[in-house]
């Protein structure tokens, strides 16, 4: 196996402290610790996120995931000046983000306003072994003289979401003089927190101001490094009952740092051993996408509780709220799906924990069953602030509509179920929960459809596309809905439930909902009048893609009325519902609504190049993989300063084992039509598929599979099937 | 008259940030806004205040003087480089703040990392004839070259206190885009507040994470400076029923920088003329000194409202949360009481108006009377927050026992009731609201009083020196309360009210109450109990004084089972109540209190100066005050980082004006008993007595008194009585 990534910052540029501080983002599936410098920066936000810490500010607005207060600041003053990079001049950087380990490290050499010279390293873990603590460490050498340093850290409650207060400081304390401890209360949620934290050097403390702090004084005879460990534990009142006395219980078990690294360390083989996906390429840059996509992924996921689910931008930045949207459904949970299917579990488990909140919902909106809110967080209700950004023109901030039209959500969700059974062949799940989640998603679609002509229509909804709201006949909702009753009718036979007046009407909805066909130019239309709408050059706005330039030029309003996507509901469609149309079809279609896609959405790209491998097209497929895989990577006008992109890093994964791999499911069968680009060699990954897991190798021109167990596996590779016991090699 | 003073900073030390913005902070007794640096830096507290808007953001803690949204702030990027005096190299760097205008400006030339050099000004000032108008001016220019710059200014809402939120956000508008508006509301105290600004460029604008920002492009070619003016209006629900409508109002009515400076600059000149102190010294320094103090002293005081007083930081940032302290009336009034008596009068109607608030809270500590609470804010009750620092060897915090215990305000503002008719002769002010301030706090006395073997005694009280908390009759308690209840019965008297059961007490309480009287060695106890306390040498937290260090060493318990004073209780009392002892008593008592104080209040050195003076001590008086200027001006470990030293200011121009200047008030008659520092040749002010302004001028021989109107006024001379017409000379 080739030697997982690292990932290196290797400029010192305010302008990207915050793009960095999101992309090496430390963390576990319970903290995240965004990788923010030691050192304050006017430029750099901080954050430190527990999964499932939300709060809401006030009573009129959604919930913030909570910024935590901070414990990755060190204030360091070196000979009387106060060390930042700009403070000094600077030699030697080197950042690194070790995505094997999930160590984040950096050394310099720094050169003092009066001449001396100073090495410098910081490194920084969150354990995987052990979820609550973080380890940090910060060395400090005279290279050239004697000097003196300060160093002050300790536990910074000054911490908001852009200026939200989200905590009540209930205590600081220092125990025993070494043991500082923070114990804060959320306004609202009433989530306790405790943050305790120790460092390795004898200081004095101070407490103000909602801040505790160590300092230590140290002379530093000349190339004798000093350093200092500091060790905390972040603890909430979601998993302990006393947050501040389990925090200090487990300080008094920390480790040293580079003890509890090798533990951590232990914890991240085992992941990489079963979820890394590698590819032999001729850009070194796809590797680095591909471990950087399953570190973050796996950082992302709160596998560890089944009360909440994964935020737009995972534990990475306060953007989008920390909010769950279908992105968890659709794009992240396949990757732990197809390798640890109880991780895929979990997350379905927190739609249905939350099946009341989302028939409240449907009630509330005159609607039966269940209505997924569009954004959730711990709750399970409806989250969408009422509001986006503001309208310059008019100087209103404009409504937000998806809360109240973006219905899909609950036929992703369906979806989600179905791909997970065909993938787990759980009973357990299906027969009690899933189907649980299917009838009340179905019954939502029966209440939701209207009657018109004879036919079931859906109308005035917003399709994946945002930039096309308040249709009727969205083909991707209508098509999901369609799939999400027939797999509820499916279901209810397969475990005998009993022929109800709701079995009826869902075969009624099956027979009569209107699915959009391919008009005579081998269209499908994405909604009843998309394709009547006006078309503009979208050349220049294509160049800018990711930035909603079109918006700086059109109103909303404007932008709704012509031929402008965001994303291309029907090449998702056509993406999650392979066997639909013909190649012919879908090619046709992918190449008219390319040409009308701005890919303003981060999930965008990586979805056209799966169908467009599919249809053969690998090197366009692979232009829009890689342009996929740019968009945290090589993130421009600050898209990734408040979080990277978590559904895209899953849509990396998909369109590699699903794009290039050709791993495809088609009515509960597995199938594999690999096409990899021309500038790949090889790819391995591994699919965990009916409990056993698949090692699949691609080459130009070969194929093989290797399982552990003999037990029977159907695949179909081009089409034909095999059953595998013990492998396959073609 | 000699130039009216500049201060200046002239190094770029993060250390001192904080620090200069406090010192040069623009204001008008409305607003006041933190000198920080446009650009930021981590070691940069923003704050911008108004007077009286206050707020608890939980309900167990006490009200913050709330930091409202920045709008001082410029991001400036250069040629693709964000500027900050650490991104390039500095040179020509000065900033200043004109005291004689109040207006702030910075100058340098930056060297941009690619070698091209910038001149950079920036300008600032509150405007003193407009209170809710900020203008403010940047100018960049390319000095070597041609070059691009962008600047994005606005009003940012992520500003807290400490962490602490205060405001919700109503909303974030552009009006015709050119007025750029945030409204806020307080969460608790629900104060309306708008902000309101706009820029002198066209530029495009973005509202995101509780900020609304334009941000300008502009292209330089050498030479040419580029510059954009920004005015803003801060108005909110303590004045204008409509925030937003009124700064809108006003922001159309904006001049030019350069006119509204004018318009400003002559209302401070007008302040100058009568509140100017000058001196021909050998040192420079004490001539900035004192036109530092008059401008703070100008600056922190809403003399535009009576709802509200002066802040212990005045409106310099958030130190002691711009709470209301003793420190207004014994230190900050006298300086308007003798100038413009009318603005002391407002101070004291503040209290006027929150004697009900006085009174619950003596019935809550089971007294009569009105107990005025030793912190307050808006709504007038008590505010003294619960606990004060972490104690690091507990763990735990101090709880603050002023509130319980801390008397001595009561017969604080009663005294300056006093003083105030006795300057003013405002009989209307004292027969109504004044008489009734007298009252309140004489009932609160008696009850407060004890009998004890014949005498009434005072317990377990705080006085001035809050390094001995509860003690038994503590001196300058005691003796206030006398006077207190003394001049209650004068003034009952003089405006002939009923002779009641009150009348009795009253006199039964000065006939018995127990007056600490010096002992053999000619001191007179400060309680009880001091004298006979361990004494420790001092010297080494003498050399500290101000940080509080003996602290660090003792706990507060053992503190105050010593002779250790913060600042000397019996040295405060001889000098408000000059002719209360001897010569000879006072000096003893100045040279043995002077040996056991730390002065780590810095209310004490400036009071030391005075009595030293009167007891002709010139050259000990001098090194007291000059020492006592150095507290904001030269401050040390970072002691006005959090704002200036309000009261301090207020006690430089009494040790100046009762110190050396030698004015004493004694049974309602002006003294005047000059004696000069052999540094001084020459002292000039003027003193507002009995509705007569008199200039008076000072030399080591000579003495002036100039006067406008011939009606009489008497003043004694060196104990001789003159009865002034036209003026005097000797």
């Amino acid at each position: 196996m080739s030697k997982i990534s690292v990932l290196r910052e290797t400029k010192i540029d305010a302008h990207y402290f915050n793009m960095y501080a999101s992309l090496m983002t430390t963390g576990n599936g319970y903290l995240g610790i965004r990788a923010s410098f030691e050192e304050d920066y006017p430029e750099q936000t901080r954050g430190m996120f527990v999964a499932g810490i939300y709060n809401k500010a006030q009573e009129q607005v959604s919930s913030d995931l909570v910024n935590l207060p901070d414990v990755t600041k060190f204030w360091i003053e070196i000979d009387g000046v106060i060390f930042s990079m700009f403070s000094g001049q600077v030699s030697e950087f080197r950042r690194e983000l070790d995505l094997a380990t999930g160590e984040l490290s950096r050394e310099l050499v720094w050169k003092h306003p009066n001449g001396k010279q100073f090495g410098l390293c910081f490194k920084r873990f969150v354990s995987k072994k052990k979820l609550h603590m973080v380890y940090s460490k910060v060395a400090v050498t005279c290279l050239s003289d004697d000097a003196t340093v300060r160093i002050r850290t300790g536990i910074d409650g000054q911490q908001t979401n852009f200026g939200t207060q989200h905590l009540v400081e209930d205590s600081l304390r220092v125990f025993s003089e070494t043991w500082m401890q923070g114990e804060y209360t959320t306004t609202q949620s009433k989530q306790r927190i405790a943050v305790t934290s120790m460092v390795s050097q004898p200081g004095s403390f101070v407490a103000k101001n909602r801040q505790l702090h160590v300092t230590v004084n140290q002379e530093l005879p000349k190339e004798q490094p000093f350093s200092v460990e500091k060790v905390s534990v972040i603890a909430t009142s979601l998993e302990a009952e006393n947050p501040a006395e389990f925090g200090l219980l487990q300080i008094r078990e920390a480790k040293s740092y580079d003890e509890a690294l090798i533990e951590s360390q232990n914890a991240w083989e085992k992941f990489w051993r079963d979820y890394r996906v590698t590819v032999s390429s001729k850009n070194d840059f796809d590797q680095l996408a591909l471990d950087f996509a399953a570190y973050h992924l796996e950082v992302m996921t709160p596998s560890h509780d089944e009360r909440f689910s994964v935020g737009a931008k995972g534990l990475t930045g306060e953007g989008y709220k920390g909010h769950v949207f279908w992105d968890t459904e659709i794009f992240i949970a396949p990757f732990h799906l197809y390798n640890h299917p109880e991780k895929a579990r979990k997350l379905l488990r927190y739609r249905y924990l939350h099946l009341e909140q989302a028939r409240d919902k449907a009630a509330k909106n005159g609607y039966q069953g269940a209505l997924f809110p569009w954004e959730s967080a711990f709750s399970g209700e409806e989250e969408t602030p009422e509001f986006a950004a503001i309208n310059v023109r008019t100087g209103k901030r404009q409504k937000v509509a998806s809360a109240i039209a973006e219905h899909h959500i609950v036929a992703d969700v369906a979806h989600a179920v179905v791909s997970y059974y065909e993938a787990s062949q759980d009973e357990l799940f299906m027969e009690n929960e899933g189907l649980k989640i299917l009838q009340d998603t179905a019954r939502f679609w029966l209440s939701r459809a209207v009657l018109r002509d004879g036919k079931y229509v859906i109308l005035d909804v917003i399709g994946p596309d945002e930039y096309t709201e308040h249709v009727d006949n969205n083909a991707y909702t209508n098509y999901l809905a369609h799939e999400n009753v027939y797999q509820t009718l499916r279901f209810m036979s397969k475990y005998g439930q009993k022929h109800t007046a709701f079995y009826d009407l869902c075969e009624a909805f099956l027979r009569k909902i209107y699915l959009p066909q391919p008009n005579a130019d081998k269209l499908i239309p994405q909604d009843d009048t998309f394709l009547s709408k006006p078309e503009i050059d979208l050349a220049v706005y294509k160049e800018k893609q990711g930035s909603q330039a079109i918006l700086l030029d059109y109103s909303r309003a404007e932008v709704n009325e012509m031929q402008i996507l965001k994303q291309a509901d029907v090449v998702m469609l056509l993406y999650l519902m392979p066997n639909l149309f013909s190649q012919d079809i879908v090619s046709h279609n992918l190449d008219y609504y390319e040409q009308h896609t701005i890919h303003d959405s981060s999930l965008s790209k990586a979805i056209h190049a799966i169908v467009a491998n599919r249809v053969g097209q690998q090197d366009l497929a692979y232009r829009f993989f890689e342009e996929a895989c740019r968009i945290d990577l090589e993130a421009t006008s600050g898209g990734t300063d408040e979080g990277v992109h978590a559904a895209s890093l899953g849509a990396i994964w998909l369109s590699t084992v699903f794009g290039f791999g050709g791993i495809a499911i088609m009515d509960g069968e597995l199938h594999l039509n690999p096409r990899l680009p021309a500038e790949w060699e090889r790819l391995d990954f591994s699919f965990v598929w009916h409990g056993e897991r698949l090692e699949i190798t691609l080459e130009q021109e070969h194929i093989a599979i290797r399982k552990q167990s003999t037990a029977p596996i159907s695949i179909h590779v081009f089409g034909k099937e095999y059953c595998m016991t013990a492998g396959l090699e073609i």
